[in-house]
């Protein structure tokens, strides 16, 4: 407890390049330990699930948001105020659903692939997928399940990266989740 | 070019937890691929050695700092603006050697080892290894070939965190440098 109360006050903020550069090893080190691009991509979405369990504390004691409403809200929250406070970016919320159960954060900018040009033998590597992951699990742990992944990436040549959640379901409170 | 100009002037801020996880997670993938703390040691002191060579770039960039004149200032630089600038926190430079040549690096508070604790069975990892590399790696970048290991890490039971630093000799220009 002394930890987190530490925590809350004590903000240590950082320019994104080292981050940047310790995620290009981490994924760098990946492709080396798994046979093709899908198994990375999944490990790296795993590896971001066990993060993002874990980063919502953090976030709940930093931020003293409460429960969203809604999925819009939920949707603000994470472009203005989570992706501001650990990647120093605000995504636009776009591309809404009709039944207001899907929508798109559009990455301008993604700090996570800054200096980063993949080979042409991972054509098929998501490599940012460490973020759905994170996504999906700390939204796990305010009991949302969701569906996370990269509908664009600039890296892959699309013109901006896009970032397709989509709710699923509440999950009931009595469903322990922990670390897949 | 217009990638670096870009960087000058885009300063991304963000708080350190998600790398902090991150880095983590390099760590936790590192002692699943290698065979003991020793070879993960190596290794995280040859990445960290791959990201100074190009980390340095950008904080020439960001800094505006020149040549230092002597080890002194370089040890203030370090302190006082690179580690400012990536980890967000300022270490205090002491322990000089009487010729000069050697001081240490006290960190109080090392966000890579927050929510961290060793494992029994990792007694000897240097946790943080990436760190040292990273400044050998970006000094050699600026003709300077310096040693660099941990003295005390407060994840192994000491009190502080304590970088030794140790002054090698100043590289000739013509020397090409990169990769290892």
């Amino acid at each position: 407890m002394s930890r987190q109360s530490n925590r809350t006050t004590d903000s240590k903020k950082m320019n994104s390049e080292l981050f940047t550069l310790t995620y290009g090893a981490l994924v760098t080190q990946l492709c080396k330990d798994y046979e093709n691009d899908e198994e990375v991509n999944k490990q790296l979405d795993k590896m971001g699930y066990n993060i993002g369990v874990r980063l919502i504390e953090d976030f709940l004691a930093r931020s003293s948001i409460g429960r969203c409403q809604d999925f819009r809200e939920t949707a603000d929250v994470i472009a203005k105020v989570a992706f501001k406070m650990y990647l120093g970016i605000t995504p636009s919320v776009t591309n809404w659903s009709p039944g207001g159960d899907e929508f798109s954060l559009i990455l301008e900018n993604n700090p996570l692939a800054d200096f980063v040009e993949l080979p042409d033998n991972h054509s098929t590597l998501i490599y940012s997928n460490l973020l759905c992951g994170v996504l999906r699990g700390a939204l796990e742990m305010v009991q949302m399940a969701v569906d996370v992944k990269f509908a664009q990436d600039s890296l892959r040549g699309d013109n901006v990266t896009e970032i397709r959640m989509k709710f699923i379901k509440r999950i009931e409170e009595n469903i322990p989740a922990g670390e897949e």
